[in-house]
């Protein structure tokens, strides 16, 4: 499928909208119709098409958006498994975050024009051409903010902030210790740690990334390093924050390595994602596998543990004012020029399977971004992501197989 | 034992310093003596005794203290009990915060003179006329502090301010949920809470004592109600921040209360101490009866939880400069006559088990005293405490016996 790749990306398809006449009609241009990345099921890259589903009109208080750019985080990887608490049902337009110009408006929506520059949060279905969002999750974007920067700021930069300075309250002197650290919300927290005074971050990272993101790091230690003993040789104490989206037989370590009154913060569970399809087995073993705590032990300690979950603050919780009261910070900052988004690359939504094994093979430093007005580069011969034409086998062909920088970076 | 209880508590004993001699002269005035309280072993009230021992003199770095009043804290209940992890050898002079005069200094005590007035933490061996502790313990109070006053202090304003600040970043506009509203650190945290605009406190406390905290707290709930339900009726959210000195099932309950990035907070474990000398077993029980809490489920629901000792972070863990730093701030709020420790009462040395079944019967409203130059009051004679003449029997009379009113109010 290698050389056939492109055109089987541009096919389109209506997973969500049957319509057997418009399928093969191919006509992007219809205005009753958009262009979406869809998840056909929970599974490997083979469930991910590029197809046509009809345009959505904005519900009373609701923002419609024409995108300009998506947001692509670990998460989606993990909503592609089905490898999430309650999954939701199949079909769906996959994406949480994106970026582009208010072209509609909704019943009450005061605060909003068609035609402003904005970036927003999407309970699912970021990524196609036209969205609709409560205005709650939309804000608008300062003229000097590319849409790129735009798609790869709420998530990573709200997740940074409300850890750092709603969770752990960190201040001056102190350390944070952070996993990922090439990654967006890693590069998040680096530049947000470099706005408190005499902050020491320790990050890991694999040490092919290590020379592009020297100056934002205090300490790089290598992935696969034992970076309990690494932290421990310069710091004997321990930190003050631990950071960690890894999750598992990290959660001792990480505690093991707070000082007194320090808080480590769970923020993700990446390594739960081991292939294309393990899938709730994979999630319910890690539930059990992760060490349970003591409260007790917390006492005698002093110490402090939290989980830190955005899309459920905000999608299931109910906090979407105090995220845009962050926001609202982080536009400061922003123009300030203290923050910016470090974009690692943007892709077609055809190329949508490559950017996600990229991710998968932790070979992203920074955002990945989906350009809804890019067209799809040719796949290369040596592409490993291919899927059969019968494309339902569900093989275990992601992980790390050496090959993590077979993609060019775009930007 | 009710009518010689006088002359019994009066007895000299040397039970660390043993000196025959000594220990029949009964000579008060003694420069070379002190008078203490003494734990002659692990278990009920009977192991407290008031007797002689040697003067202590600074080593470096330490101040010397003509003591004036001691803090009586639930802690000491639970060390008396052996109820606590690793406890030390008997025999030991009881307590861990005290007010005075200093009256001697070793080398390297630069900061304080002679004739200051102070207050201070001990690692143990508050209760006596004098004592030594780490300059690094010790802070000057004002004049217009009261040593009662001072010896009512540092615990409870300490762990109030830490723990609604340092580690739960109380804000504007917060709700917090308080036990025992009407002991020492209730109180110090509701004047706290008073000091950040529209804070509410949910707090929970024996129906007769709501009468007189009613003004501090914004919501009392009846100590034996079934507070899940009368916040949730309030406000069916939860709260902010649960701050826990209960442990056992209060802590599942206490963090279904939570909002979202809410905190809940254990930092005492009082349900522990049922009698008198369940001790290590009642310990160990609810060591493993606590719910252990997944990281995972913080994770999904955006929480905290976290454990807060000041004792250990005290004399443990080394965190002498950051508590300094929080006692220069609570001086302030003193000052501003923002904030003021409510005594509940005076008592002698002597008097010593009198107090701590008065604090185990949840009979105090504010803090208990223990007043070094007071003379002790007759014994009434329903008291019920009393200890048989052999003094070693363990019996479990401690509990909640209907008595809490029999102790005179003295301030």
């Amino acid at each position: 499928m290698a050389n056939d790749g492109v055109d089987k990306s541009e096919e389109t398809e209506h997973m969500i909208e049957k319509d057997a006449a418009r399928e093969r009609s191919n006509v992007l241009g219809d205005t009753k119709e958009i262009r979406a990345v869809i998840l056909s099921g929970f599974g490997g890259l083979n469930k991910l098409r590029v197809a046509k589903k009809a345009m959505p009109e904005p519900q009373e208080g609701e923002v419609k958006i024409r995108v300009k750019a998506c947001g692509l985080n670990f998460i989606d990887l993990m909503v592609r498994q089905g490898n999430i608490e309650n999954p939701p049902k199949t079909p769906l337009v996959p994406g949480f975050e994106c970026s582009g110009i208010v072209e509609g408006l909704g019943d009450n929506t005061k605060g909003f024009e068609i035609g402003d520059r904005v970036m927003a949060f999407v309970n699912y279905s970021a990524w196609g051409e036209v969205v609709c969002t409560p205005m709650e999750f939309v804000y608008k974007i300062p003229d000097e903010m590319s849409f790129a920067e735009a798609a790869a700021f709420p998530m990573n930069f709200v997740t940074a902030y409300m850890m750092l300075f709603e969770v752990a309250n960190l201040r001056e002197g102190m350390s944070v210790l952070l996993h990922s650290a090439g990654g967006g919300v890693g590069q998040a927290v680096a530049q947000l740690c470099s706005t408190i005074p005499d902050v020491t971050v320790f990050g890991t990272a694999s040490s092919f990334k290590h020379e592009a993101i020297k100056d934002s790091i205090t300490h790089l230690i290598d992935r696969n390093a034992d970076y309990v003993q690494d932290v421990k040789r310069i710091s004997p104490d321990g930190v003050d924050i631990v950071l960690d989206c890894l999750c598992g037989e990290n959660t001792g370590k990480g505690l093991g390595l707070l000082k007194p009154l320090g808080t480590y913060i769970l923020y993700g569970s990446s390594n739960m994602v081991t292939g294309e399809t393990k899938s709730f087995f994979s999630f319910a073993k890690s539930w059990w596998q992760v060490e349970k705590v003591n409260p007790i032990k917390l006492y005698e300690e002093n110490k402090v543990i939290a989980g830190f979950s955005l899309l459920n603050l905000l999608f299931k919780q109910g906090r979407g004012a105090q995220v845009k009261a962050v926001i609202d910070k982080l536009m400061l900052l922003y123009k300030e020029k203290k923050i910016k988004p470090l974009v690692d690359s943007l892709w077609a939504l055809e190329e949508v399977k490559e950017a996600m094994q990229r991710i998968h093979d932790r070979g992203n430093i920074g955002k990945l971004i989906l350009d809804v007005e890019k067209s799809p580069t040719p796949l290369m011969a040596n592409d490993s992501t291919e899927t059969s034409e019968a494309g339902e086998e569900e093989e275990d062909h992601e992980g790390d197989n050496g090959n993590k920088e077979r993609m060019p970076f775009i930007q």
